[in-house]
Parts: C-alpha cells; sequence; structure tokens
C-alpha cells in the first residue's frame, strides 16, 4: 500500500469535492494500491495542519466561513514546509495575474511536490515558466480538470492518443455559453431572457461577462495550445468575440439551413468565435454540456463530451491526476 | 532506447495499416524511448522470420496473395518459438468458436509473450479463460482495437476514469447499420435501398446478416460487459434485435417526437436493439461513427464518438496498446 500525502489549497466548492471522492473511493483506492492522505488544508490564508491526517469527515461538513476563519499556518508556509507528495491546488483565480494560485503552484514546484490543479488562471498566465519549473524540480504538474471539467482531453491525447499528431483541436468549452445558445434554438428567446434564466439556475454569474465574452474559452484555448499542440501563447494571442450579439434571428436562419450556432475555440487558430456548426456534427452537444473534438493523423476525429463543470463531476479528473502521480511514485 | 520485438499475425488490412502506423511514426516513438522491430509476419499459415528485423516497407507493399503464398514455419511455431515481446494478433475470426485467433492468442500467452489484438472473436467465444491465462503468464492481453476501432474506450476507463465506477455503458457500435439508420432518416429511403448502398460504398458485406441482426453489436457488447463491467458473459446471454424490420414509417415518425431510431448496445443489460435516442443526445451520431456512451459516478456521463471501423484508424488502438505494454517491459 503506497501512502500518498497531501496538501489541499482551497477549501471551496472543488476543494471539499475532491475530499468528498477520496472519501467515498477510498476502498477503490485502496484496491489499486493507494491510501491518501490529507495533512493540509489552506483556506483564506489559515489551515489546518496534521500530519497523522486531517480528519476528512469533519472538514468535509465544515461551513467554508469557519474554514476562512483558521487561523493556522499561512498557505505558502504550509506548502513550503509540510512533507507532502502533491499539493492539490483549486482556490478561484485572476485570469489577469494568475493569482493567488500562481504563486501557490510555484512554491509547490520549488520545495519538490508534484502538483494537480483545477486553476486555470496560474496556466493561461505563465504555462511555460511553471511547466520549466517543474521540470526543472523533477516533479509533475497536473491540470486535466482545467479544461472541460469531467472530460479526460489532456490525459487522453497523452496516453491512449499518443504517438498521434494534433491536426486540430475545436471544442464547446464553456458551459453557460452552451446553455444559453441551446435555449435560444430551442425556445426562440433573445440572449438576454436565457442569460437571466441561466443566471436564476446558478450556471452564470451575476457578472457573466467572462463567461459571455468568449474570455473563459480563451483561457482554455491557451492551455490547450500550450499543452497538446507545442504552444507558447498567452490570452493576447487569442482572437476573441463572444455571445452578446447573437440574435434569435440570427439561430432561427441558421436552424433552418441545419446549423446551430455555437461558441466555439479553434485551438489551431487561436480563436473563440460563434460559429455554425452543422446540426449532426458531435460538437453539437445541448443545454451546458462541452464537447472537445481531437483531429489526430492516425485515429482521425475524437470527440469528446461531457460535463465541463460542477465540483463533483470536475472531482473526478483531479482524482485521476493525483493517481497518475501516485502510480510513478 | 527500448526496442520492441512484435509478431505480426494476418497481414491484411488492419496489419498493413499497423505496419504502415509503425513506419510512419518511428521518429516519434524513438522520441518516447521505442524502437519497434518486427520479427515475424504471418499470414494463410506460412510466415516470414528475421531476427533482426523484417523489411517493413517491401512487406506493406507486398500483395495480400503474395503473402498467402509464404512457404515459412507455420503460425503457430513462429508464434511459440521466435523469440519477441507482443504477439499482434489481427485475423479475422469466427465470432462462433473464436478461431484461428484464439489459438493463436493461447499460444502467445502460454508462451510468455503479451498479446495486443483487434480480432473480438476470441475474446467473445474466451473472455475469462485468456484474461486468466494472461494473468498466470503474468503478460498483458489488450484488445483496445476489437470495441468502436479508434475509440479508445477500454484504456480510457482504465486510465483517465479511474476510480470511477461505471453504472452503465450505451453504445451505437457498428458503423454499417448506423450508415443506413442516418440514410433512412436523412433520405426517407427504405432499408433495402440504404443497405444496397452500404454494400456499393463497402460499408457492408455482401452477406449483411453479421451486422444489420445486430450481432456484430452484440460481439462488441460482450467484450465490453466482460472488460469493463466485470462480468462473465457470452453472445447466447445478449438479447438481440437487429434493424432489418425498420421501416421508412418508424424513422419519420421518431423524428417527427424528436428522436432517431439507432441500434444501441446496452452492456449493462445485454441488450441490443433499436431505440429511440433524442436528437440532440450525444449518442445521436451520424454516417458510420461510432458513440459510447459511458455513465460514471464521479465524471457524470462521458461521450466518446470516433471511427469505429477503417484499418488506419484502427491501427492507432493497436498502436496505443503496444505502447501501454512497452511502457512496461
Amino acid at each position: 500500500m503506497r501512502e500518498v500525502k497531501l496538501i489541499l489549497v482551497g477549501c471551496g466548492n472543488i476543494g471539499r469535492a475532491v475530499l468528498g471522492s477520496i472519501l467515498d473511493k477510498g476502498r477503490e483506492l485502496k484496491r489499486l494500491g493507494f491510501s491518501i492522505k490529507v495533512v493540509g488544508a489552506c483556506e483564506c490564508n489559515g489551515s489546518v495542519v496534521d500530519e497523522k491526517g486531517v480528519d476528512l469527515e469533519k472538514l468535509v461538513s465544515l461551513p467554508i466561513d469557519k474554514c476562512c476563519g483558521w487561523s493556522g499556518r499561512k498557505t505558502l508556509d504550509v506548502i513550503r514546509s509540510v512533507p507532502a507528495d502533491i499539493v492539490v491546488e483549486v482556490t478561484p483565480g485572476n485570469i489577469r495575474n494568475g493569482e493567488p494560485g500562481l504563486g501557490h503552484i510555484k512554491a509547490a514546484l520549488e520545495s519538490g511536490k508534484h502538483v494537480v490543479t483545477s486553476n486555470k488562471a496560474p496556466l493561461v498566465v505563465a504555462f511555460k515558466e511553471l511547466a520549466g519549473l517543474a521540470a526543472k524540480n523533477g516533479v509533475e504538474m497536473r491540470y486535466e480538470a482545467t479544461v472541460g471539467g469531467a472530460i479526460p482531453i489532456i490525459n487522453l491525447y497523452e496516453n491512449e492518443l499518443s504517438p498521434n499528431s494534433i491536426v486540430s483541436i475545436l471544442g464547446v468549452l464553456n458551459g453557460t455559453t452552451n446553455y444559453i445558445l441551446t435555449k435560444m434554438s430551442q425556445e426562440g428567446v433573445d440572449f438576454d431572457v436565457a442569460l437571466k434564466e441561466a443566471q436564476n439556475l446558478g450556471f452564470a454569474e451575476t457578472n457573466p461577462d467572462y463567461d459571455v465574452k468568449g474570455i473563459d474559452t480563451a483561457a482554455k484555448v491557451v492551455i490547450l495550445a500550450n499543452a497538446l499542440m507545442g504552444g507558447d501563447v498567452g490570452l493576447r494571442d487569442v482572437k476573441v468575440r463572444g455571445i452578446e450579439e447573437i440574435t434569435p434571428e440570427a439561430v432561427d436562419l441558421a436552424k433552418e439551413y441545419g446549423y446551430e450556432i455555437k461558441l466555439v475555440g479553434d485551438v489551431g487558430n487561436l480563436e473563440v468565435s460563434p460559429r455554425l456548426v452543422p446540426a449532426e456534427h458531435p460538437l453539437n452537444v445541448p443545454g451546458n454540456l462541452n464537447a472537445i473534438q481531437v483531429q489526430t493523423d492516425i485515429a482521425g476525429p475524437i470527440t469528446l463530451v461531457g460535463a465541463g463543470a460542477g465540483p463533483k463531476e470536475t472531482s473526478s479528473s483531479i482524482l485521476s491526476d493525483i493517481l497518475a502521480i501516485a502510480r510513478m511514485l
């Protein structure tokens, strides 16, 4: 039995879902030869640390504002000095400067710890720097959860599609905009009505710009371009157009000719824009689903469809990354 | 650089595509740390053997009837006595008795060689026996290419979706029937017309029973049930209904209510039958595409769409299995 020691940075919805999945899957993990011990949990720059293992049942049931009241050691101190194999970084990030996740991930890699993250911001701001830092320190940085939630696109390419070359990657990578466009298509409502409904259902933020203007999709395009297509690009390299100006008339006209309008991230061409997708095309997925089509030289086009968000679904990708590192330990 | 020695059994379309991909990807394989050497190739119970490596360029360009004229050592003799790491078994198989692949795979496993196969028949007839034989001899048997052609469903579950539990698997697993049903839906033609067109295009055999009666789909259901859902089942355990009786009227009526009729393999319930699939559902894929939806407990439903057949596309799965074994050598 290999014991894998984790430090969890971020005890919000995703962090709790990761802990929940670790608890739920204890027996299955044991069968695979691993036991996971959380030796530290950080939130709001406070922490609980227990080298014998934090009580996960208790942690999961603690309201987030209680975690935010933790007075223990500061996050960077825990990352640097508590002995652990992997730092799981799942804080929300600022897409412009990558913080606070960027500092967390750097500290982890520099102190020789592997990193698993769902945090797009640090990777969008400093992908090459972080990948270099991981290589220099002989550790892994894994980030399956940053793109497509539960969809295992990055690891699929590294494992099952190797040694295919990628010709192109196209994706419906943002659930909020996909929900809005699906509503507009199915019910003929206009953008504002669909957005309002998405907000009421919790699929869209009060300030929806990040989603509807295509920035979230662009962030994912940056990560896929750097991770899978050998790029060295940032947000400024991506041409972005959102869905705010899509009218019900445009949606109807598209339908009349057998198409749906989808917000598509085109990774090879570094472009995010509303595009006409044939109704029967595998990228035409409804609701808040995500879909990613990888065109490869041997296998042809492979499309993956799944939940693009949701704490539990995302925890599947995080757990998968943790296990991939655990197998190498 | 790790040299991986292969014996190729079956030099038809798939065998040649595998050799073609090995040739095309030589540099990429080297980058991954491997060089693949084919030390034997068998066809029509004859062979060429060269422990220094068979000339692949020459082999690929040889017409199949020339291979079938080989007088060298018999296939089972080559499998048993030529030193090699992996036997790649890609002969066509008899779904009732599994031969000749069953004998080939047994001989390979018993002589301590790993096996990679695209041959459904031996696995449908004797999955547990072969898996047991592999375990007993401490070798791997990999068979990604047997289901869904290029779609990496089996390895995806073992790697990226671990430690998810599977709740259900539904699949459009046969390209021929999907092509026929798509034609019927898009053009309003009846079954016989669509079948004739599929035959003219080479998508359907002169005797189409194996596909249209659902037997091919049932074979894949058996493999997925045994491989991913812990089953110990054979063809006789699957309830099968084909698509021969689907009328254009039924297809039209389904469409009117927002559905398409698809031949669905339901792995959990061991059933193959035409089913109503909502038009916007990820399993509703057109033409000869395949689609497989795995419902998991953490990641939710994940759907994979891709080419279900085609020698080149299938060679991607075979090469991926070869590499998975090579990494363990």
